[in-house]
């Protein structure tokens, strides 16, 4: 496309930064690929070079780094998992390693960093900006749309999509078998994937980590479903339902004395190729990240919010709490008659 | 699940309304089963019977119509199509036909009527109203977002989906020979899904109905691209774009001698599984629709807008242009760079 | 298409049978929707009326049967479960059970069953014939590929790519967290969906229960495909591997100190709409099923060998042994290298 | 897994050959990725070297090749298209270039070439083992599966999945408008992809390059259709068959007046990630042609056929014509009574 900058500034002019690093941290999620290629293409737009970090925290603290272009981005906008790789390591709490980690960062002559990940890696790039002033920007990088300050997190679209093909898959058989089949989806400690897996999977049931009567009469739950004359059931449970998809099975069995069968789905809601949702909010927020950079900003994550881009200080995004939609979960048990 | 009133007030308080009626017309979009599922759930969640009527306007001029209860729309929300089928038939265009259809649901005792469909079928609802005085709310159910008055409309997302699955595998094969490919995607007068599908496919180029100069150098926009160093081309074009993809594809081979592959998806484009995104939107909306006509509104489209529910007065959703979001384009640009 | 007969005989000539049974037993599998579209219009075609048994032999025990026609099998090819419902009752294993369903067979004037199951249900059929002289034909739907006297069941394919779908997922993660990850895959006794899941799936190492030395030392085996330089590790295992993947993923973490992943797929690889070879292969044997029975054939079981048709009294299905392919076994070896 | 040699022999005996090369050329087909990897790998543990060409005959009798290690083909079973890029080139006819392409290969020290395509390719080997005394092995890449000597060519089966995938979306709409989709695929001037996609999208009439009537009244077949009280139809026509989808689609609507929608799918049927039946025949394939190779084999191409490997001149494949199944063409028709 023509690179005549659409912002009316010449892509020529000289930059605020020079260069500025990007590292994927924490669980992958599908999308961090096309995050990643939106910060590199984004800043070579602007005449602003590209260090990748490898293997997040822990690549930065060993000094993992290479400069990328805008051809090594090229054709990973549709993979799945992170090309600079990543790792739940916990060296992002060490003040040593941070404090390796910035040096890297200034022999690298790196002005500023871009996080992609969930709270934990904001963790990170929260100490790294307070005890060493690197300037940080979040992108939020999780399937669990567990973090406050975005409508949506990449990820999040291609978890729900996978955990709802699933479900259609084991529709197929729970009706032609009449059985009841309960299923526990990702989510860490928010019911933001089981609630829309329930609404689009037309589950008979789910349960949250949000419930606010977790000990509800289960099975009265079940017989109220049976009564309502379907032949069989799907149950959405979330991990971060207390006991999760095992005990809400065995609560259910013990009570109604009915076959019922568990289906864990784990960790394949973590990859495959991204769903346009997430590719596009990927490609948005990796422009948003490095334009908050030039702009100056920093310790916050761009996050999307009424239709436009927001930016939410690093500490707010785990500190508050984004609930589910109740008007959803009321849906839910509506539509669910 | 529990059909104790989420609400507060009982399901058996007496609704406003004993009976209405719903119909799909105009294209066939992924998501409608859902959302007629949604209408007859939450219908009978309220105590209001639903009579379905079949094959749009078509189908309501001639009577053809049948009650829906609770179970018969079960397992149907994964389904693309429609139940109720539709038609493109214009005799909502005809009076006479209006008439007739009034006529039929007063004896079948109808007190409102929910049509699920684009601008035309609207147009149809619209007058049902003025002439006849009947209770009319529209869902916006159309693959082209071209309706004013909601972020997305119901069947947008699996569009999207599907268009850019084609592009990926079209990527394959552009890559492996080094080849130009053209790809013309549906959209009616609107440029959203050739958009959405440019940046999450990694498109080089992309041309909308909405382009201010569809007369600019295509062949100087080809060159700069295999200027950037890539050895192929995806290059998306709307249906709107004045010529569609095969004025692009002659004016590229024209002004550069390159061998250039058209594809023209078509109406793979209508069908399939609708996403989770089709399928939360077309349960939110249908039931927004039912309690919209409880709550006594009429001749208004429901729809989503700030995380919440829309009400377009319905002439206001066609005779108002909803544009292709400048930022996005933008985006694209950058990030072909 | 025409109905002018391609065999030469018109389909107006009067056939053997004026009205045969058909039912689906045991565990459900993607193209049982298929065979029976096939067997119903392949019937019709020849002008003989079907009946279908809901529940499988629950159903046939209790005369849960309806008449079925060519139109009532229309759309349903592409659906997974079975529209006439399936039941995993040990009905089949009782004298009366039995006793009755011939009964009721009698009294509908049947004079042929299509059993389409596995081994259980043919056992079923093999009674029923023994005992009450109906004529029987087995068409082998099951997603574990366990019957001997055919290349390949119907639902295997299907099984296999939704298996597959879930590694390459996995493989995305575990290739950016460099982590091992061991997929537990169905196929009861038999290993034929691990073994073509592995191949497919690029996996370091499968485990069979076709094994010869199932208590190898597992952790040379990791350590020796860690030294070959790979960052992660798929390991694939058949639930009818003695410990299934559990035994493996301990077996893993213990002699080698690394962290395992275990991922058990479940239920899922039974549903899904059928992929192309399930559809195709169910067409076949729904039809070779009808013709077997007017050809005067009985207790032998429909399949497809050396690309023709084959008919295995159905003793031999359970009684021999079919085993997993030895040099795409060794092929498996060659190409994790 | 152990690199013991499972066949008896160790993989550290001097092998026949000390490096030999592969290249796919022709129309890129899902599945050669896989071969390649196969080839590479099966190679490497016969302790034999391979050097990759790129983009086929045109790349060869450039030069344009390098070494490939075990590793070069990790993770790329699953990819479309083909890493080492092909080309429709028709230097392959040329003597001069088939001369520059032989030296290269001396250069090179190359004793043996595995050729991954169609039929095209495959004259282009058999030449240069003519010519220049070049070991050469055929192994069939392409969706057409017209190629005599195997039952199957690699990237077939996945056309076949991503033919069916479109024929069953273009039903949803069809059934809701009650409306006739005339759908043409691939398959060059063979009708295999055109059979299969009929039978498994459960079509109403297929034509094919191999109908012995082509001028069979086809507003006749319409009509029995839809006397068969069928909404709606959905026709397939081989791209082979003479006019294509719009010859059909203009008789059609000439002589029944109805509207009737073409889709021409196109190149979408050649990308994708291949279905698990292509990657383990590419799997098999490409291991069986490097032990042909040091067997001593030469202008063959491997296939599978009767459960085993097949052997078959290079001229035979394209000389002897491979017929489509005509009991399955006899199944088509039945079926769609």
């Amino acid at each position: 496309m023509t690179t005549q900058n659409p912002t009316g500034s010449t892509s020529t002019s000289t930059p605020s930064m020079k260069r500025i690093a990007v590292l994927t941290s924490g669980g992958d999620a599908p999308g961090m690929n096309a995050a990643i290629r939106a910060v590199v293409r984004s800043a070579t737009y602007h005449g602003v070079e590209v260090v990748g970090v490898r293997r997040g925290f822990q690549g930065l603290h060993e000094g993992d780094m290479r400069l990328l272009g805008a051809r090594d981005v090229a054709n990973i906008i549709q993979r799945g998992g992170t090309i600079l790789l990543t790792a739940r390591s916990r060296t992002w709490r060490s003040p040593e390693g941070r404090a390796l980690g910035a040096d890297y960062l200034r022999q690298w002559g790196v002005e500023g960093l871009v996080v992609i990940g969930g709270d934990g890696s904001f963790h990170g790039a929260h100490y790294l900006q307070e005890e060493h002033g690197i300037k940080v920007i979040g992108v939020p990088g999780t399937i669990d749309n567990d973090l406050y300050g975005t409508d949506h997190t990449i990820g999040y679209f291609t978890a729900v999509e996978t955990a709802l093909d699933a479900v259609d898959k084991l529709r197929d058989t729970a009706a032609s078998h009449e059985r009841i089949f309960v299923v526990e989806v990702m989510g860490r400690h928010a019911g933001h994937i089981a609630l829309d897996v329930a609404v689009a999977g037309g589950a008979e049931e789910v349960f949250l980590p949000e419930d606010e009567h977790p000990d509800q009469h289960i099975a009265e739950v079940v017989r109220s479903s049976v009564s309502k004359g379907k032949a069989s059931s799907i149950i959405i449970v979330a991990e971060g339902y207390p006991g999760g998809g095992m005990a809400v099975t065995k609560a259910i069995e013990e009570q109604t004395g009915l076959e019922v069968r568990l289906s864990i789905l784990g960790h394949i809601q973590r990859g495959g190729s991204p769903v346009s949702s997430d590719r596009v909010l990927a490609s948005r927020l990796g422009e948003a990240a490095v334009e908050a950079l030039l702009a100056g900003r920093s310790n916050v994550m761009v996050g999307r919010g009424y239709g436009g881009t927001t930016y939410t200080p690093l500490p707010e995004t785990w500190e508050k709490r984004k609930d589910v939609s109740r008007d959803l979960y009321r849906c839910a048990k509506v539509l669910s008659i």
